[in-house]
């Protein structure tokens, strides 16, 4: 039996799912859900909590300057940059159990099965929880990552304000200072390569009923605010013919563009997120509808040409009802395509463990994200129920929870190399 | 040359446009409009303005518990019910100079053009200021018409809040307690008949170029509040056969339901004022979306017949992307039909003084509404630039005003009689 096998048989699925009902209760919301949000109390009861799990296991704990914690097991090369797998503890305000929470728990996991079997790496293997993902406290999210990776500054965040007025660095120094014994490392230390399991947040694995998602990749994504400008008129007195009427305007410019991204495969995502008419009156006709659009697919090309035909339709709409469209573009990340040898890892060990498994691409952003600018980077997709995610039904089964984690354990030790 | 001839000849154009400069004064804005709303120290200033021209002018003066102000020049039966003209002057927060005050300065002028004509009247004739017709302070409007028709009761009123949390009991004793010189009269004094002169707030007499538009009554109005619901999800890992999506859902439904009321005459008003998606976040397909609409139109069938048309669609829409429609009617006013001998005084006087005239509905609201439910009822509409209202560059010419006032003024000696 290779020691990747060893390492997967290792896991113990009751432990891991422990672990997650214990993290679940750091936050718990009446709903059942988690309210986790980033740098706050129930955050730092879940840093002290995987601080304290460490120390049992006996493992080594470092921190850096942003609060991302990582837990070490050492490998025969003590100086080789690790192998490191995780994702983040931070919970959405009326989050689940498992989103991020489970990427963290099965590193852990997966390090608790190789003490377990007995298994000594090459390269040390490391289990990290990145600070702040969501973003739903302090605006953007995945920030912890991209700290680490060098694509945004310590320096440009701290004076971010939560709802209440709190600042980043306030609630950064309160954060840091609850765990004063964790050493302090650098940002953007090497490493060898990053692995980080999650649940799809999708139903696309539920619906082929596969356990495994072999995830090639993280989707582009555009970003757009948009306006139609017509003009306020009074509701009863304006006959048709002589409104400029920006809320008829967008609601065709939205159907038709809807219509517009329905492509035969269900690939491109198009979505009209945000939409406000204004002044809001109801027996005003709106001179003013703001709206935005989000645009998601693996091809970059598909969302340039996407976005032209969107600006077309929004245009040629808007005109034909005597109105003025603007189509802005707000945010952009390009497709992330994951690096061949940690997806092939991946696909060997599910294979090898006998899991139904298929290729997916990621529809949300991860830290995986960042980390694949770094080093190698895979990531693993489990199921959750009916695909519901960023609420507090979500919902994933201690079996498949286990399976993630060990193809999760087993590439860990393909790619930590066997000692 | 008939009395009613001769005082539409004593009508000034200039003193008339004197008098609604003097009045703009009061609450003028920055941006050339009137901000005078409902009980406000710029309302009781616009009052006391009144009762002071009424008392230069020699005419009697009285109120009512809710301030409605009546200036009544007498006539040979001082006994008999009055003719009463008028209209309102307060605004909006931004409205303009003729929107409610044309009414009332063109009744005053017509009173001081009978007196200059000479001319002795069988009935008293008045010019009125209802009181708050706005409804933009204290909701809802056309309150001062309602209170005095019977149609409201002023205990109902006392305790509205305006947004700061002033009581309109308090703001009305002010207001009364500001000219305490004027008599009192009980509400709901019998009326002769009723005639209202006011801007259009529509296109329709300038683009047909006409000067009078002869009032045949005031379209009904339903207001609806819908609700579609479907789910939240998440932008980026939902595909679209997964999506149960509010948003687009909802702007299909106002896209097809608007079509459904393209009416050939372009009689029936449709308005979406109000839309607001939900949860509102870019990268979440609403679960749920909230809209309103307006619909108007002079015959309560077309409004009845339309009403359910629009409920099949919406739901039906709805339905076809796996969301739920709800509709509920949250207000309904019935068309006003004007009294035929009233209309038809209009007709005979503007035609009478050689002026281009058309028939129109009215299609706001305004205090003859309520006056129709008490006594026989017109309304005279003058053109105003580009239907523009409810807005400070509201405008109108010195022409038109006193081209309504003169066949206000000839009806006013038709329906009163010339002694």
């Amino acid at each position: 039996m290779s020691a990747a096998a060893r390492a997967a048989a290792a896991v113990d699925r009751d432990r891991l799912w422990q672990l997650h009902m214990d993290f679940a209760a750091l936050g718990a919301t009446p709903g059942g859900g988690v309210n986790r949000q980033a740098l706050s109390p129930e955050d730092i009861a879940a840093r002290r909590h995987m601080v304290a799990w460490a120390g049992r296991r006996g493992f080594n704990v470092a921190t850096d300057d942003f609060g991302n914690l990582f837990v070490r097991r050492a490998g025969r090369d003590r100086t080789a940059p690790p192998v490191v797998s995780g994702s983040h503890l931070d919970s959405q305000p009326k989050g689940g159990r498992f989103d991020g929470a489970y990427g963290v728990l099965a590193a852990c996991e997966a390090l608790a099965a190789l003490d377990d079997a007995g298994i000594v790496t090459e390269r040390p293997v490391e289990a990290v929880a990145w600070v702040n993902e969501e973003g739903s406290r302090f605006s953007p999210g995945m920030m912890g990552s991209a700290i680490y990776a060098g694509l945004r500054r310590l320096a440009d965040t701290v004076d971010v304000l939560d709802p209440d007025g709190v600042r980043l660095g306030d609630a950064l120094a309160a954060f840091l200072a609850a765990t004063p014994d964790v050493s302090r490392r650098p940002f953007g230390l090497p490493l060898a390569a990053y692995v980080e399991a999650h649940i799809e947040q999708g139903p696309r694995l539920e619906a082929a009923r596969r356990t495994i998602g072999i995830v090639g990749g993280i989707q582009g994504m555009r970003w757009f605010e948009l306006s139609i400008a017509g003009r306020d008129a009074h509701a009863g007195t304006t006959p048709r013919a002589a409104r400029r009427d920006a809320m008829r305007a967008a609601a065709e410019a939205v159907t038709a563009m809807a219509a517009a991204t329905d492509d035969a495969g269900d690939a491109l995502r198009f979505t009209v997120g945000r939409f406000v008419a204004r002044p809001g009156s109801p027996n005003t006709v709106p001179g003013r509808v703001d709206f935005t659009i989000d645009l998601r697919h693996p091809d970059d090309a598909t969302l340039d040409a996407t976005a032209a035909r969107l600006r077309t339709i929004v245009t040629a709409t808007a005109g034909a009802r005597d109105c003025m469209a603007d189509m802005r573009e707000i945010f952009t990340a390009a497709p992330t395509l994951f690096d061949a040898t940690v997806v092939g890892a991946v696909r060997r060990q599910a294979e090898a463990l006998g899991l139904a498994h298929m290729d997916i691409f990621s529809g949300a952003g991860h830290d995986a994200m960042w980390m694949a600018r770094l080093c190698p980077t895979g990531m693993i997709f489990v199921p959750c129920a009916g695909g519901l995610s960023h609420n507090e039904a979500e919902s994933a089964t201690p079996e498949d929870l286990a399976a993630g984690t060990r193809v999760l354990a087993a590439c860990l030790v393909e790619l930590a190399g066997a000692a």
